[in-house]
């Protein structure tokens, strides 16, 4: 059908409310999932703060809810081929939105078991989305979740462009070649490396096949609730606040909320690009709606609305909420202070008006979080996973002394 | 035991002779295959050559010919993690050679299946290597065949650098930056694809944890034989003539023994690195023998010798032994015209000597041919694995006039 989307993991944090937001929007949408996300809940004795349902009561709220209904289909693209190839077949969707991989970047750092568990999972699951579209000989177009973890070299010099990067490379007779190369990639976890070789997927299979193709470099999201999430509590999205899948934004709230300590680690002066949940479901239709033409390149856009440093994130939610900031060691092994601005005017000017980060907004955070406080479990706050086996982490979280960051080291960029 | 190799894939056509070859030169090897390479053999109909015998008769002739012995291990490096890391941890190796990977482009593309297994094999064995590596706490040097094929963008203007590129990136402001950035990738075959991101775990896995690396981005590889495997005929290396793991050079020789047509793809103005097998196993050795330092980037050598079109090594044979020159279609998505000079200037730096081109080296091959040219498969001959499924191949070879090729477009760049 000319109108039908097939989501993969579109019950997951940024899959289900994008779901909502494209049926709610006159889409036929087919929900794909394996569950990998509420399993790995299971496995790790968490729960999301928001009390979600099962996904078929989920379905049967929005149908009662919009009287919209949408479908859906138990399956594990990296394991299942053939079952994926015939699904694609039976729905000849216009366009793929591909979620189904392995999102957390501590997680996949967790232990060997995790490493491979993220390496297998993501690699496989994008190889077999695209041979699929290949071998079913239709035009679907794939829109994939990338991030801009994958952009190596950061620096308040020049905004991180849009996937690709014109540089000059001198021979050795003197004369110069200008090329435009894919943004030099510099991982820093599994999860970020595997999205970095997704990209040469994507490198080939547009170039060998035509496939046609659009990654999404996204920023940190926050928030949880979007205006279809908010039609009826059976509809809530999951609300991570752990220290593997909760993102840093949301972990100072629910942090504010709960009584404990900002934990900011290292000197807090990473410098990350964010995104509202709202503006990532925004983005995504947007996609689907511009589509690179046939024989257009892999089309990268940098999905993110603005960049902040981790300390100055802390200060602010500090301010609001009267909580103490508490510096921890490091986990990761990444460089403490660092620069960046992100190059967006592909979706702005496809006509997306960002919603930034407001008293407001995050004071709506709050109010989810304060509903549901009774489901935190404290103990599952602090980050666990550790980048090296040699790191140690004080567990009990020794507070560092913030005053040897360096100040102003790095500057706020309102895009 | 600081002389042990372990040798991932010791079984096949790169990986027997470097096995004999260290072992000649007093390291004890350890050979590690899951015998997929004779197995893929088994499913295609195809067959060595040269009659090769079992890995444990192999093993028992090198035993009684040189007094030498070296272990073996039946093991799936990509499905078997926790056998793999054990026999790390019992070994201890200095340095790893992993080979095992498929190592076919026109394999890689054959069908759906053949794609999704080069993937999911090389992808999850390099990364299970890396893991086990970082996960036993061994300073182990992994030494990987890459490819040349990993390099977008070639030109005459400038030599191929060995695997990082000088780049300037001009800021908006008007301020350059300078920056030296992993050689741009462009493959161009699903197997050239995973090479590329063989890079990208290698880099992360160097850069988190300090593995020592060195990845050698290989020529096409010609001739079949070495000191070693000459020493009995129980030795014999593997010689593949067939469409998709027959090498171009070897292929000529083969077709010039037995009658065939050389078989010359599009216009042959494919310019290509080659390096013979001779050289594949001393390159080996200087590399076990040359790691990075502690904390060294990724080492990246070019390991090739010399370059030539397929135009001009179709001249060549045929001038050798008066077999005709035939054209056909071409089945890979390429440029038909290329060029491309090589820098290998580390290998030389160390004492690598290059055995070229020659008429008695490819005499040589020819004497091989015809000893075992009554067990030549004719039918196996002809490439049948297309790039794209819209294209079509005229199977017959139907013979395309050479005439209408542009002459001299690629030079022979000997180094």
């Amino acid at each position: 059908m000319d109108n039908t989307v097939l989501i993969l993991g579109g019950d997951g944090f940024c899959g289900w409310p994008t779901a909502l937001h494209l049926s709610q929007n006159g889409y036929h949408v087919v929900i794909a999932d394996n569950f990998s996300r509420r399993k790995i809940d299971v496995d790790l004795g968490l729960g999301s703060l928001t009390p979600i349902l099962p996904l078929e009561e989920r379905l049967a709220a929005w149908r009662e809810t919009s009287g919209k209904s949408m479908d859906f289909i138990l399956i594990d693209i990296a394991r299942e081929y053939d079952r994926f190839l015939g699904l694609l077949r039976d729905v000849r969707p216009r366009a793929i939105v591909h979620f189904a991989e392995q999102r957390a970047a501590p997680y996949s750092m967790r232990s060997s078991a995790c490493k491979r568990y993220t390496v297998d999972n993501n690699l496989n699951a994008t190889h077999n989305v695209l041979c699929a579209i290949v071998e079913s000989g239709l035009d679907v177009h794939l829109v994939h979740l990338g991030s801009m973890g994958v952009y190596g070299y950061t620096t308040t010099k020049m905004p991180i462009p849009e996937g690709y990067l014109p540089v000059r490379i001198e021979a050795p007779d003197g004369s110069c070649v200008e090329r435009e190369i894919m943004y030099p990639p510099a991982p820093g976890s599994v999860y970020h490396m595997t999205k970095t070789q997704d990209a040469l997927f994507f490198y080939f299979y547009n170039k060998n096949d035509g496939v046609r193709i659009t990654d999404l470099h996204q920023g940190i999201v926050w928030g949880t609730a979007t205006d279809e999430t908010t039609m009826s509590e059976a509809l809530v999205n999951r609300f991570d606040y752990d220290g593997d899948y909760g993102t840093v934004l949301n972990r100072f709230l629910v942090q504010s909320v709960v009584g404990h300590p900002l934990t900011v680690y290292g000197t807090g002066g990473q410098t990350r690009a964010f995104i509202h949940i709202r503006d990532t479901v925004k983005c995504i239709k947007l996609a689907i709606e511009h589509p690179p033409l046939p024989g257009e390149r892999v089309k990268i856009f940098n999905q993110a609305t603005e960049t902040w440093s981790v300390r100055e994130l802390a200060v602010l939610v500090s301010r609001l909420t009267g909580c103490e900031v508490r510096s921890y060691a490091d986990p990761r092994k990444e460089d403490l202070e660092n620069g960046l601005i992100v190059e967006n005017s592909q979706f702005r000017a496809l006509g997306l008006s960002p919603v930034t980060l407001s008293d407001g907004l995050m004071s709506e955070v709050r109010d989810v979080v304060a509903k549901y406080r009774h489901r935190c479990d404290l103990a599952k706050i602090p980050c666990t996973s550790l980048w090296t086996t040699g790191q140690t982490v004080d567990r009990e979280g020794a507070p560092l002394s913030l005053a040897g960051s360096p100040a102003g080291a790095t500057g706020i960029s309102i895009l």
